[in-house]
């Protein structure tokens, strides 16, 4: 049996990058380019007004204010995408709208609310311009050659904006990983059968399916395989077609619980089985060729926890993801908790802000055929290996969900 | 100019719920039912061992211990999708697997591990078991007829396990908002077109696409309408087919600024028009029919907070989402910070955890064309309007990306 942080060190060490796939830009949201993405020019490309107003030379103002108007001839207008040719010379402004080319001549501009427009042609200013006021000079925001988005961070909607303006109508990013999702079980129906006695209808595999989707990868719901050597067979061979395969149940110390032993037959490299986590123990690791095996224990919070403390990470690492963890905060435990196993724990918690403060309590039965626990938590606690008895006020980590 | 809050109090009334559609269960995951959901069923539905072990009447063990085990007769087996048909009595036991219907007359299982195997048919118990142990009683996770999801929260994949457990493979979930994105401006060029000179490339639509797509809307870009009136009006009509059109600059007070002339004569009724918030001043909103109109400003950090702070509330309420603002977190400040314009300010923000705190820095350059800022953020800092002077140290609150 080892630990959470070494099967997770292995899992992810195993984990291959996978190939690369050109898409267009809005198809690349959520996944991560191949490399570095360099800005192809500078943005803003051009000096421009960020206000409507009046460039002028502040130069030719230097005096102006409320007791000392000065006003100055409007020559031309520079509105966006429809520039002024000329220049701004003494005495003179150019009207000018937000994004508009700054025309030459101007370092300022003077918002329209600040000003008296007298006549047509003509502009009274009450105060006097900071050089450069009011414009957004090339490249302040990004300069050519600049790294946009670094490789190892998926294309967020904010990155969208910026890969537009640069003229990256299509991105190559990591393809995403092909999930096939096994359910073993000779008590296991599909969802639209009526269980007989003694029978459940299939569940864990939903959830999966939901998880990897999350994770950025294609579910594929592989056919329930009853707890026959020779079912398993079929299931597991037609599994291995994908990037990954996860298998539900079959991994404990059962009678019936022949997957490790039927992966095993086929030439899958079990890389651990058993991990010092609860829930989710039984949990069995394997490799063939690329693809990843998982065995995932039955009940559906170990199923839960476990994909998304290994296998989730082990995707996020396949299609690009540089961070492939999730962020933890600090909370302060609202209730006393015990434990004397030794194992890393992770409770379904509810965590709510109060008072500038997370606070976390565990959702009511810890079992793990509760999932009901798992659908009330918006959080997982993390109890460490060593912690044996906490108390109300202390601090646990969490992750949310 | 009315107050953020205000501001996003009108949009949510006039927020209609959309229709609603059956879908596939793997398709109900992130959308939201339309009503309740009951359990049809107990979970589990019978009682079960939550090992492999032996299924026991506790009475028959009463005095076991290490000193004086207790040896039984095995008299059959009830695995999981097998059940044992007879009935335990006095001096018996059935060897039981993880998920197996407990035998009758049977109230506890002792693990294997727990156990001495002697002979093939009988096993020798050295403690005594609790009357209930290592069994899941029927309906202790959930019982028929208790709501399993509340109208009002989106399917998760942790749901989904629960929705497939009680038979549900279709479920009846709110459409998707049909998002129209209009992007205006005469400097506005394509992004596979090369931008000539004061001319950029259309880049807040895409950060819009992606964004709705993030709140479970279905973009539709539409193509860019130059600042006249009577190609306005053409990309508007054709806008308002969706249920949502999102405009993208036009409602400053520039001398071309048609948007919300145009949107009058049309005859969409404007609720707001200029929102105390920074970024996002000249945000607009009218409603035409059912249909939501926003005139965003159309700098990318403004067009991005004003949708994460008025659009994504209202598609979440569409789509019927209960809870349609994000979660908010208290962090410490890690600069000073100071405002003098009365506004309610949204900062760029990178939130990291330090020693057990959340700490926030602003990202840079906080200047509304800054689109990097928006990039390298993972939050929003909230600067409320009475707020002037921040410390280092002081706490704000923040909204994750």
């Amino acid at each position: 049996m080892i630990n959470t942080s070494s099967a997770l060190k292995i899992v992810l060490e195993n984990a291959p990058l996978l190939g690369v796939k050109n898409v267009s830009l809005l198809d690349s949201l959520g996944r991560v380019p191949s490399h570095d993405i360099i800005a192809s020019q500078d943005l803003p490309p051009f000096n421009n007004s960020s206000m409507d107003g009046f460039a002028v030379a502040s130069s030719n103002l230097r005096r102006a204010s409320a007791k000392h108007p000065r006003t100055l001839k409007v020559i031309g207008e520079s509105s966006a995408g429809r520039a002024f040719a000329g220049k701004v010379t003494s005495g003179q402004v150019v009207r000018v709208m937000t994004g508009a080319l700054m025309p030459r001549g101007a370092d300022a501009v003077v918002p329209i609310e600040k000003v008296v427009e007298c006549e047509t042609e003509r502009v009274r200013f009450l105060e006097s311009p900071k050089p450069g006021q009011h414009i957004r000079s090339r490249g302040e925001d990004i300069r050519r050659g600049q790294i946009v988005l670094k490789s190892g961070m998926p294309v967020t909607s904010a990155a969208l904006a910026v890969l537009a303006a640069c003229g990256y109508s299509r991105l190559r990013v990591r393809r995403k990983p092909r999930v096939s999702i096994l359910p073993t079980g000779n008590e296991l129906v599909g969802i639209t059968e009526k269980p007989k006695r003694g029978q459940i209808r299939c569940s864990s595999s939903y959830a999966l399916a939901g998880y990897v989707e999350g994770a950025g990868g294609i579910p594929k719901l592989l056919g329930i395989a009853p707890d026959t050597k020779s079912r398993l067979r079929k299931g597991i061979k037609a599994g291995l077609g994908s990037d990954v395969l996860l298998l539900t149940g079959g991994v404990s110390v059962g009678k019936y619980d022949f997957v490790g032993e039927v992966l095993a037959d086929l030439g899958v490299e079990i890389k651990f089985w058993k991990v010092n986590i609860k829930p989710g123990k039984p949990l069995l690791f394997g490799k063939w060729r690329k693809v990843l095996v998982f065995g995932l224990p039955g009940n559906p919070v170990s199923t839960s926890v476990t994909f998304l403390q290994f296998v989730r990470p082990a995707l996020l690492k396949m299609c690009g993801w540089q961070d492939v963890q999730p962020m933890t905060f600090s909370a302060l435990l609202d209730h006393d908790f015990s434990k004397s196993d030794g194992k890393r724990h992770y409770l379904r918690g509810v965590a709510v802000q109060r008072k500038g403060e997370l606070r976390v309590s565990a959702t009511g039965s810890q079992s793990s055929g509760a999932m009901s626990s798992m659908v009330k938590a918006n959080c997982l606690m993390i109890i460490p290996e060593d912690a044996a008895t906490l108390h109300k006020g202390d601090r646990v980590e969490i992750e949310f969900l």
